[in-house]
């Protein structure tokens, strides 16, 4: 048959490829995760089994695509950062999107039973957008993950005075929102402590400091290798021969991806664990 | 908490929105899906319950976002077709396609034990990605969903061949590639019929011609309307009344979603449905 | 020389091309034309002599790119069309731009002196930016056209009342400025009618209307031939003999390249011309 | 008048901003220089008075953009860079390439008779396309500059040698060109001190080499400062005062400009000027 004739449309189609040498971020936002709260009942200001889900989800993306070296979540996003030498779809911004965001929803339906056997899906189901973001300098990189994490402090603060004041202070909304309106960090604690007697400082890091994911190695003592900022010199992936690529691939795929809440604003996140800007996997820990 | 230190990083980011006044094609691909074949014994040349979860998905994609006038499936890919007056997320690509993409992902891992209840799903779970073309006229949409469905009937028919000779006829899959190696149309319905007495016109057309979806109005005589090319007249959308917008809504919210198998290559089918091309919602057909 | 070594660095490059099948409209600005007017004494409101050079110089670029069907000028800009079934370049937006930007330039500089015959050019030499936007609909591309003569007509009304206020009423700037503020077309008319004796509908097409430099036909009568607007229907370029294409390249190098003050905001203009939008070469006129 | 009616079309406009934090290469190349060649007689293999054009051009453009930081020239082209910390015109590609072509190409067309007193120019006149590639390392941007000047020995010494066997050796080109297929860099310099007593090294910088345009300042010791490399780690433009930034646009402005021919390969070049990849005006030199 005469497909031919038809074949012309291809042409249409537009190359989207990412600067190479940037390091990407692909960033998955829930879509009307407010309705969703409201439906499936989320606790305030945090619930534990919707951030497990999330979570999770995650872990499979990072799981099911070497080319992550790590990724950060917090309420209902997640960052996915690319290393700068990753050619993976030939950088296409929209192959690279899709099949996170495809990936990450897949995990988040099938594992929601996990955290909420008693909770079935209705429609419209969970889903996420995405979004692809090139960060030249590692130093544009950090402050992308450092600001992901100082907006998750600044509005997990807010929300846990908030609804202390709600659920515990008895205030109704607009209430609470008044009592916090104009007030600064140390302002918030005060009110957490004195009237509840709670030191946000001891709230448990998930909802303090979001969620890390990466490939985890042996930690290293940050002053035995070059600093991070060294990676930014490097113009191309460093030629490496077959055996020692099969080697890293190896490594990697033996490396356990653990879900931790550090802080990755300070320097000591990313001195201690190399690997994660150099995308050189380390040395698998020893099991005890 | 001095946030706005990072808060630079966001003028990275890059627009990406759409050429206004196009028809946007975001196709949706399986990935890895020989494999998944392979895994879960996909039935050959075509597993009816496969084709199933593509349509509920794609159905549940149309339901969910009526900017979609159209969609159209084969095999493991669906094309969802957003009118050319469509301005959602303001057209930016990323967000038109990972909505589409997460969406059918979602309700494709929903659905999946309607149609294979005894076989859960296993890591990895079915993926897709995505990727957005725009079609300046009427004529360049009408020839990617002809050149996709001509692709359709292409690979069917080679497809019904090849595992009639393996699976009824015995050869080995490289003697079945051999037998038909340059055979054009013709020569493959004759095999087809004079060995295995299989009339290919009378295989299920859900297989012949793939799946098309879209919203079900009352029929339209041809003769009583403006030819769909007229369409490509319009600078702009239709300055409408607020109430007739909201009557289109409501109308189309009213009408039923449909997956039918029909010729969309020949221009019957878009003139006795000219309300796909011009968004304008028919008459609802009276219950009988 | 292993040359070799730096090569990959061609791989940064980016593709531009536009989107196929739409009008391409790169548009040229004078940069700091303002500095320029005062610099070489332009006349207030219009000087002829830099209108010409604009001109001539437009005249030159549309001789020397046959795909460009039509230009539009007015002050220190010029629009000029692409076909959209052209395919210079490969629709590449940097070099359509910048090839129309160099060539535009280029003339202006050389034939400054046949306008300004005593005054030389001076340092910063007078140069142009320019811009491409690419318009789906036969009716876009008229809107766009239409924009810029509303514009010409708007500003010259305007700057005519301006500096007849200044130059014959004997206003200062910030007077004459305060007297138009609010004023409607109608009030501009009468002022320069009642105060100056001026009719501005007798005022030089030229400055009222701006420049349209095309490739110049017999008229055609309307009834005769397809509407513009059927144009939109041509998915692809219409496939012609080489025969054909040599004929028709012929007769457009035959075409006298004309600049003219007319209306383009009307259907006459493109409904007697319908050479310009099917880019089909018409009747060369026979020499009087 | 009522032009709201047609203003919707600026929204058609997209935008093209190129990557923060990023180098940025424009660059110009001659349009059909071939023709240009035979058509003004340009000497082979290199003509001294139209390079000389092409440097006072560039000169000009560094002159009249001072987010260029260095330009390096070769035949008929010239590549313009401009600092990673550059927002001129936000990054626009369009108005970048535009305005450096477009005061390329004035600049050419302007001082073409200094260098060719005798011969006019006539039509169609020299013009220039421009394109611009982002690169987000130093390392990126050297390797670059490298390849161009690696181009500049490798077609000069090929052209030389050429032109020698035609001009001096009697070979008409067909024979020249089997001469010389297959040979090597040290082949091709054998050939010309054999044949014709040419000592390659010898031969004028300006050809060899080609040209590179900067502001010059006092050199420095490469030991006294920080290696070029670790400008990577800066993410973003360094914040000064407002006195500073004046002061270093006064500097800068007082700065000569220079078209030297050097290595620009070798670490030297860079080391010694590091004003040009920290954007940093140096010390003016005293005047002698």
């Amino acid at each position: 048959m005469a497909n031919s004739r038809f074949e012309y449309v291809r042409e249409f189609e537009q190359p989207d490829n990412l600067l190479r040498n940037t390091w990407v971020v692909v960033r998955v936002d829930g879509r009307a995760f407010t309705k969703m709260c409201a439906r499936y009942e989320f606790q305030k200001p945090n619930d534990r089994r919707a951030l497990d889900v999330m979570n999770s989800a995650a872990k499979a993306v990072v799981a099911d695509l070497p080319d992550i070296i790590i990724a950060y979540g917090v309420s209902d996003e997640y960052s996915f950062v690319l290393h700068k030498s990753c050619n993976l779809f030939e950088r296409r911004a929209s192959k690279l999107i899709s099949t996170i965001v495809s990936t990450f929803t897949a995990n988040y339906i099938n594992c929601w039973p996990n955290s909420f056997p008693d909770t079935p899906l209705s429609f419209p189901l969970p889903t996420f957008d995405g979004r692809a973001v090139c960060y030249p300098a590692v130093q544009n990189l950090r402050d992308y993950m450092s600001w992901r994490q100082a907006d998750c402090h600044i509005n997990n603060l807010y929300n846990t005075a908030f609804w202390s004041l709600v659920q515990l202070g008895g205030l109704d909304n607009k209430e609470a929102e008044k009592t916090l309106a104009g007030t600064l960090a140390a302002d918030k604690n005060e009110i957490l402590f004195s009237r509840f007697k709670i030191n946000y400082n001891n709230e448990p890091d998930i909802f303090r400091k979001g969620s890390v994911v990466f490939r985890d190695y042996e930690l290293v003592d940050p002053a035995s290798h070059r600093t991070a900022n060294t990676i930014d010199e490097l113009a191309e992936p460093v030629q490496q021969s077959k055996t020692q690529n099969e080697n890293d691939k190896k490594r990697r795929s033996k490396a356990r991806i653990v879900v931790e809440h550090l802080d990755i604003i300070r320097d000591d996140f990313w001195e201690r664990r190399p690997w994660i800007l150099s995308n050189k996997p380390g040395k698998i820990p020893k099991e005890i």
